[in-house]
């Protein structure tokens, strides 16, 4: 069964709302995308914060208004720093959300990924192959490609929320969101958004931002899966490449209104 | 008390003498943006190199013209290899420059800052709420953002910079630059730069290039901060957003002349 | 003696390869470029993947076509993460690649560089300080900027490939390739192209990315210079400074084909 499609005016309510509380995101993310995450989040309004000190990590979570937890680069130490980070967070109700990056096709990721499911996020996103994996299914996972569509994880992704009560999402060609009983599809985008790096990484970012947010938390999130689709295909289309395209990315989530999203 | 702009014939004579030597800046600063620093130094005629293993860092920073330390993704582990490159660069009379990043919020950095501002920097460069942090007054920082204008701070950088004998620079709107004494004020930029991430990280890396070179400090440090405004407005006259600033913004830097300056 | 230049027709048909079957390199590289790093490969057809958990990285070598080690931003921990995919690697024969970054300058990745050199790289890639360097002669290298031109430090690429059994690429103005008794040149690109950080260490991963394709090894890391050299004479055609060559840099791997190599 095909969820319907996220209405224009939820996402233009979300965005709306996202623009006047500008959420302020700790994001715990990997070394790759650091910088264009955070050139995201301050192009679409919100402001991020990138603290890796355990110390300080449990100090600014709940200080912050939602915490984004990014396995890409994990290290034993990091791992660390993001457990005693997502504990603040939890004793603070700052929301966290978690990107399980590559999860499945490496083991001590993939533990790290069992042990913090258990911790309560407010949402996960993935794509197929990741959601499969957390849901204990199989799937053939390349790096951080996914072999699978993400229609085909939706089962799982429901699973998965109903064990976790985290709103997922599992991105793709369309994306699905699901609190385990409601979803919806977001469409959008294009392939070329695959040949930039972090643009899934920066939608984790831009997820957490939106989990701050008041009201339906499984619009919040479907909201932030529209603003990026929507952006990307703002952006592909004056694009002549991936270079061109990261421009006009940016300029797209800054520009974006409520008109642009109808 | 609002004091002079800079004089442009001043920025000319700093950035004819930063293209003639083309400084090489040790780096050590935050994982965001380090990729934006480099580009920013390398767009201008200044040379980057980030060397962090304690061991190298103790044997660049004497090789090296000057030395940045930024704290913005501080671990226990960075800031010993920040100290022992500190003890390097002052044995060997290598002037280095201190960004304050997010400094009065979080615990564990407050307290290093402290203690390096002891080692005497030739330069610091912060927004307001750091700089008031820096000199034990209380402002209201949010991570990176500072809540309070950088006139307000610049009698708490002017104490600051007679404690220490560093150049202070406060910048928001308007910056501020002054060794104690006297000052400069620069003008340019726009809102635009608040929203692409390490424009000010990336001023700090100037600044430490500008140390390098001769003359009076107070005018280095001002002309660095008049090079940022200034490629920041061009960019910002020929962008649609964040996005298309950022490589309009490194060129600028790199087609800066006296020209422009005047 | 001037070796002749690489005809097209076999960088043509290395790109077909590429194409074909998108090699997922895995690279564990500097700080500063991982990002542009990833979004090279990606825009010429090939997937990245950076892991570094010692763990990980040994389980995840011997699952990517080929391994980048690039000691740009070296440090301890970082050092033993290396050894141990390499040796993964070496145990799995996927091929590996070295980029010397600043070795010869500074005592702890000199050491390294040594001592992983015995482990048989599959190709090495640095500038002409680095590589007279890495051979054991002098060079006057400050920081990643190279004082020597390539053709100088050919004789000593040569005496490093018999020496390894690596094809051993120096670049520069002209970039050659040798597996110790024939080589290439390889002219294009622009002096550009040394303002925008990175370029020279994203060739060392194009390099992987093609040390893992049939034919040739020789060819193969000539032709992963070509694509480097042609895009950014072609992106420098269209660009005005160092922020608009990026995007542009991108758009032209991407959009490389058999007819541009011609």
């Amino acid at each position: 069964m095909q969820p319907d499609l996220l209405p224009c005016h939820r996402a233009a309510s979300v965005l709306q709302n996202l623009r006047l509380s500008s959420p302020l995101v700790h994001c715990m993310t990997n070394d790759v995308v650091q910088n264009f995450t955070a050139n995201v989040l301050l192009a679409l309004g919100a402001a991020p914060a990138m603290v890796i000190e355990p110390e300080e990590a449990a100090q600014f979570s709940p200080l912050a208004d939602s915490l984004l937890i990014n396995v890409g680069t994990l290290t034993a130490d990091r791992s660390r720093a993001m457990l005693v980070a997502i504990h603040a967070a939890n004793a603070s109700s700052t929301p966290w959300v978690f990107d399980p990056v590559a999860v499945g096709g490496l083991a001590f990721r993939t533990q790290f990924a069992r042990d913090i499911l258990a911790l309560c996020p407010a949402a996960v996103r993935g794509n197929a192959s990741e959601i499969l994996a957390l849901a204990g299914e199989t799937a053939g996972g390349r790096g951080v490609d996914s072999t699978a569509d993400a229609l085909s994880a939706l089962p799982a992704a429901q699973h998965l929320a109903q064990l976790t009560g985290a709103i997922v999402a599992v991105t793709g060609e369309i994306d699905y969101v699901t609190d385990g009983n409601n979803a919806w599809a977001i469409a959008g985008g294009g392939a070329l958004m695959t040949r930039v790096v972090g643009t899934g990484c920066a939608l984790s970012a831009v997820v957490a931002a939106c989990c701050s947010l008041p009201g339906s938390r499984l619009d919040n999130v479907a909201s932030a899966c529209r603003f990026m689709k929507l952006a990307g295909e703002q952006a592909i289309a004056v694009s002549r490449g991936p270079g061109s395209f990261s421009p006009a990315f940016l300029d797209a989530l800054y520009l974006m209104n409520g008109e642009a999203l109808a």
